[in-house]
């Protein structure tokens, strides 16, 4: 074989055989095959996109090119999730204690946050003490211990992948749906769980902007799911907004424990709910979602979330008394209000812009590696639908200095629309890709 | 500027400004910008295409990036021809001699062969003594003294040309019409002619397949002429048969004599005097292309073409004496004959097939670098049209040995078709681009 006739052949739009981009993903792996030759066959299927087949083959020489975990010695189902990414996105941290506290373990490795989105790592390091850096070894006894773990990506899991990543983000190939789809399921596949939710964000808060870009990738990967074998379902969920309130690391935290207490956001818990309901239905722990909605707020309100929260956070190391004390969270310098100069119904939140002023002031990064500051961020007070008075505080800054929280405002006060005629909340979950 | 967006700009249809493409070209030739950017950048190239603007700029960076040869002093009009390459294409070496006795200098840069097509230094490496090496002093004073030079490309001209082919060679991204044109035309420019004529070949033994493809490359060629001030015509000649009789480097430095002395194929001669009458036109020798062909004619009948061909030889070091007796080129161990096996006329001759052919027996090289043997070739006696007795000599093999010789004999039959009804020869000069 040789990669430039691999590379004429997808440009073509010819469909490549499994023992080609077998070849492929390997010989790039081993720098065999050059970076100049792997991104132009990657800008190919920007071009020429890739079959079910295709995307599947490329997810499994992904997860070929390192370790699998084996989790079989936990349960006959061991749960994982995956979001696409928003803003105000701590889901992670309402759905895995109450699924592993219904009876599912949940073993999860996860991202940092870069550019408008953030990452569960992020959040989870607000924590003093909490450990994110596991090997596998440690990854497997901390499941077994607790029944939940969230750690760093292992790097000895799907290799490929991160060098992929690495070699789109500087060639304009990202954009690509199963380029996309593979990249996420090769992770998910090689740590190791066997029922998957994903949750895929729609909107302009989101990597996918459109429903029709999140269905596509939903589709995409449930098939790869299928053509693996492993039991996947995707939600889509609404990103026009920022979920819940409060967007910034410890600020999260602190309202993911709120929410264990059964204090959340209508829109965070209706997301949580759902994620986890079909979790707990693959898993047979129910028989149908119903059911398992049902479960995971009677699970909720028996307190069982925040218990599974406090015994996740002392198995990785963490000090659980925040928990209790929130305070003893990151806390900002200073804090500012934004008032609201008309009276009105709030009609949009630009999420993005929000996503990018919490980078700004440096609750997130924009370039991979930077330091991020945990304890600042925005909580937001009114959400889309609304109804706020003038001058009531639509938004509070958490921020280092007066100067940053002032600087932020004119973007704040933006990303706010006012109307003077009600509007109705956007829908949280949009569909279901099973 | 970074290249990660200009490469999602052209992927996404964007129109590069000059600024851009200047950039992206210098930092690609002094290695800033590496290539696996480049090669993504090709890659959208060839799926959205560029723009004549974008294509002359594209050009005028590659140009920028070497030296200009400034050919003022040798008169108001130098000449230089190119071919887009094909089989038994000696052309140069019956044009480039003309025109420069009937007054115009012509310099002209060539290149080797390289696949199925042959190139205008092997043909003139045949030559005992032939220096095809100038440098570019060497070039300008050459052609000052005898009004024709022929050398090897310079690799002070146009370098971000071969760097680019090189990175174009091996991601699959060599077809394509803009990156083409500006690839044969940054040469040209650099290399100072102010007339050139282009022959762009077209047929089952050219790069260009079919018409469409022909005429958008001459087009293009022709913008970017327009775009820089520089006089450009485009001729589309036929590559459906091999040009003439002859394939093989010595054997079609003897056919281009043997043309110069007024005993040439019909074919070759056609295309032969319809390029160097736009040279002449475009030069102001002549008020018409009529008249050039009229021109052409006469100098060849009166012999000055084989007298400025004989003196260009020895002007570049080689030896004279194989013009008087072609014997004195290198000649192969072996010739054999082809016998048709069947009587009828000639329906088709595969052109590239015999170009690969000929490559299989040394005359061409399979990959650059690779040495060529100046003395094998075929000769084709019957051409398209041209009827045939069974038994009748087809073609004449010449080869280093016997077995050499008989393993190319089922390929060769194979390119030959034979009809029993009559076949009208097909046209050597289809249109011209200017």
């Amino acid at each position: 074989m040789r990669a430039v006739d691999l590379i004429a052949a997808k440009r073509n739009g010819r469909e490549l055989q499994a023992d080609e981009i077998s070849w492929l993903v390997s010989g790039f792996t081993s720098g065999e095959i050059p970076d100049y030759q792997a991104s132009a066959w990657l800008m190919s299927v920007f071009f020429q996109g890739m079959t079910p087949s295709e995307t599947a083959n490329l997810t499994r020489a992904i997860v070929a090119s390192g370790k699998r975990l084996d989790l079989s010695s936990i349960g006959p189902f061991v749960a994982d999730k995956h979001s696409t990414g928003g803003v105000g996105d701590k889901t992670t941290l309402v759905v895995a204690p109450l699924v592993a506290a219904a009876g599912v373990p949940v073993a999860k490795m996860s991202g940092r946050g870069l550019g408008f989105s953030g990452g569960t790592i992020d959040k989870l390091e607000s924590i003093s003490g909490f450990r994110t850096q596991l090997s596998p070894d440690d990854f497997v006894s901390a499941v077994r211990r607790v029944g939940l773990v969230v750690a760093a990506q292992s790097a000895d899991l799907a290799p490929a992948d991160g060098k992929l990543y690495a070699l789109r983000d500087v060639t304009a190939t990202i954009e690509s749906i199963p380029l996309i789809a593979s990249s996420i399921m090769s992770k998910k596949i090689a740590a190791g769980a066997n029922a998957v939710v994903l949750d895929v964000k729609v909107g302009r808060g989101a990597f996918m902007k459109t429903l029709e870009e999140a269905q596509a990738l939903a589709v995409a990967m449930r098939d790869i799911g299928r053509d693996v074998g492993l039991q996947v379902r995707a939600v889509l969920s609404g990103m026009d907004q920022p979920l819940g309130w409060a967007v910034g690391n410890a600020l999260e935290v602190a309202e993911a424990v709120q929410t264990l207490k059964g204090e959340g956001p209508a829109d965070l818990v209706e997301v949580a709910f759902t994620l986890g309901a079909h979790l707990l239905h693959m898993a047979r722990k129910v028989s149908t979602v119903g059911e398992g909605i049902a479960l995971m707020r009677k699970t909720l309100e028996a307190g069982k979330g925040l218990e599974k929260f406090r015994q996740f956070v002392q198995n990785q190391g963490g000090d659980p008394a925040f928990i209790d004390d929130p305070g003893l969270l990151p806390q900002a310098a200073v804090q500012q209000v934004l008032p609201a100069r008309k009276a009105g119904y709030i009609a949009a939140i630009d999420a993005e812009a929000i996503g990018r002023a919490s980078v700004a002031i440096g609750a997130g990064r924009a370039v991979k590696g930077a330091q991020v500051d945990h304890a600042v961020g925005f909580v937001v007070h009114k959400k889309i639908g609304e109804a706020v008075g003038a001058g009531e505080n639509l938004a509070s800054i958490y921020a280092q200095t007066e100067e940053i929280a002032g600087s932020i405002r004119p973007t704040l006060e933006t990303a706010f629309v006012i109307s003077d005629v009600p509007v109705d909340p956007p829908p949280s979950v949009l569909e279901v890709v099973a």
